[in-house]
């Protein structure tokens, strides 16, 4: 890499902007520490079922009613008995026990179990009274109801205590805590069939441009079909988000100002389209009308002609047009903002190193996003143009360019962020 | 770690056998072989919207049934020309076009574009007849419709050739590729609002054991809550698979047939408990009456006691009845075989690397899993008992003891599978 120390901010002539040039670009460092903390994690909970609660976050501290297990319990299939009528068993030299009861694994003992007695258990039996250890079966012999003991077993031995595993008015999975499979099986092991969750941040999801048609209708030369809306919908369902699409919004500023109206309901607000600066844009305008903005232009490419802002304390996020910039922000802003609201951990994106395929040359000052291909073990650029959603559909992941780097030489190991 | 070669089968105390033990266990390996072997990817697919497409195999190749961009189209906001009226152009020496049109980017081009005239377009707008180039509108003055022109551009300058991004009949996503959010949007882009999926593989899941009672219901001494249905499911649903809770079957062979019948419609059946060794305990006598039994027996600490058969063609899983055994199994044999059926790519998990906290000793012979915490970025050994679902849900994650090992230092450096 060839690091340079001078920012300079270049004309960056594939971002689709014009008549109103961003002038004061912040860093995408900068932008991302503004956009996390415009955000606050969701505290609205909701009841779901345990088997739906697969990757939700536990809203409140699970304590268990009961203990488990519920009462002491054969560890073993074998025989209950009084630990120190085993003492003195040995090989060629068993103690004879007289069988009183046989339980299998649900039943209920009804008889004590005295000196010279014990009660035949199967794994998981409730351990009769009286009795202190289970003497595995395969140290033992029957004659009828007369049980030879091999082995001498010491009190607790291959028995289970009741409230071993988890002991009643113990907390079983903490709130904050996400429900991976086992944790879904220790509310279960507690009789718990519902759980509190934190609910899923809302997005409300919105598109302007004229020229957008959903996929499904007919479109004609001029009309592109609306990639961004579905993009973004997969962005926030991977992340712990509930996607409202609300469809298209018109190129006049009432309709804008309605449409945000009724979004702002939800938990953020996204739009693609309408923050760069051709003359119909207009997000910019109602955000500065009706609320806050928060920022304007990042530095870095694909994605810079994005807006954040605030209307009636709600965040608002515009998103450039172009899909692979618009998806780019996606990866960058829009996925830890929504982790954050869903109080998630951050993604830990899965990375491989690989050699670079051919000499990348990067512009000082912004950071840069670089969609690659891997092909036998070397990254290859997959970038067309910003408004190519192959360059990112065909890739296998990205690699960034601090903006401090002016050049990767083919060849040299990059980092690759697979999607 | 001390590697042994030589491998012997010693008993093991916590896996609940007793009356019939298991006298032939295979390795782990060799148990996952024939497990991934015994069953196919599932053929049935299905037709989903896109916005539910997320994580989907796509199952045949998706061909676009449009160019995209749909005709050329102005890649920036500013004038389109033709190029060879603006070769003279200078800073100083301004060429001067006559605007006859204004285009929006959803607006369709009315009039032709000849020598020394232009159309003001947007980004996206469709180029009109004539024009081969767009001047950017930062290299222009306008007065009224006398547009000057400072710089030069040469013929497709600023300009998306129709087809550029998907070309019409080109394959856009493949059968057998797992949609991103980028390969939702290029579905979208094409305008296709549905995909056709392979289905999820479809899982039965029963639990036999007369002790088990459902999450929700009431429970006394001697019963146990359905601990293994859910933590299943779960481990289903994280695999691309969808779960169906068949319930608990009673420990009877006539109930045990009749559930068996029933469930085998679906792509791949799982019991938990009943793959034990005691007297109770019937999955293996009804896997040997009804079809085929592939292996019983792996020797793999915790989850032994683990039978897999065939039965009219479809797979028959038996899983031990501790919780912890049946989860450590979902994860080294249900989730591989899921993600098979499932067409899905091998799971990667998570790793990282910790010195071990205590010396950890195994039976060489059979594979171990240990569960750990890292605390402070050390693996602590988290393991209580093998019933016990707290060293499972309260762990961060694994570790693996090869069978030929028996032992690790403290401070040995360890990786850790995390869940």
């Amino acid at each position: 890499m060839t690091r340079r120390g001078q920012a300079h901010h270049e004309h960056d002539a594939h971002e689709g902007h014009g008549m109103r040039p961003l002038k004061t670009l912040i860093s995408l460092d900068e932008a991302l520490a503004v956009a996390m903390d415009s955000v606050r994690p969701v505290e609205r909970t909701e009841s779901v079922g345990i088997l739906e609660a697969l990757h939700r976050v536990v809203a409140e501290d699970v304590r268990a009613p009961i203990d488990v297990p519920l009462a002491d319990r054969a560890a073993m299939d074998g025989y209950a008995a009084l630990a120190r009528d085993t003492f003195r068993a040995g090989k060629f030299k068993p103690v004879v026990l007289r069988r009183i009861e046989t339980l299998y694994a649900d039943g209920v003992p009804t008889k004590r179990v005295g000196r010279g007695t014990c009660t035949e258990v199967a794994t998981g039996s409730t351990m009769p009274m009286g009795a202190d250890a289970v003497v595995m079966v395969e140290d033992t012999e029957t004659e009828g109801d007369r049980v030879k003991v091999h082995s001498p077993v010491h009190p607790g031995e291959n028995v289970s205590v009741r409230g071993e595993d988890i002991e009643r008015g113990s907390i079983v999975v903490r709130a904050g805590e996400v429900l991976t499979p086992a944790k879904v099986g220790a509310i279960a092991a507690i009789g718990m069939d519902r759980v509190p969750v934190y609910s899923r941040p809302r997005v409300a999801i919105l598109t302007t441009g004229d020229e957008v048609v959903p996929p499904g209708a007919r479109i004609r030369p001029g009309q592109v079909y609306d990639i961004n809306a579905h993009t973004m919908a997969s962005v926030v369902r991977e992340n712990g988000g509930e996607p409202a699409l609300l469809g298209r919004v018109a190129d006049r500023l009432a309709a804008l100002r309605a449409a945000i109206r009724k979004a702002v309901r939800a938990d953020l607000v996204v739009f693609s389209g309408g923050s760069s600066v051709g003359e119909k844009d207009m997000v910019l305008d109602v955000l500065r009308e009706m609320g806050d903005v928060l920022f304007h232009g990042i530095a870095v490419k694909p994605g810079k002609p994005t807006v954040l802002g605030r209307i009636d304390g709600r965040v608002v996020l515009g998103m450039p047009g172009y899909p692979t910039s618009c998806l780019s922000n996606c990866y960058m802003l829009l996925a830890p903002m929504l982790r954050r609201m869903a109080r998630l951990p951050a993604a830990s994106g899965r990375v491989v190193e690989a050699p670079l395929a051919k000499r990348l040359v990067s512009v000082v000052g912004r950071v840069e996003f670089h969609t690659v291909r891997l092909v036998d073990g070397v990254a290859v650029p997959a970038y067309k143009e910003s408004g190519a959603i192959t360059s990112i559909a065909h890739a296998d992941g990205y690699i960034e360019i601090p903006a401090n780097v002016d050049l990767i030489e083919r060849g040299e190991r990059v980092r690759v962020v697979l999607f």
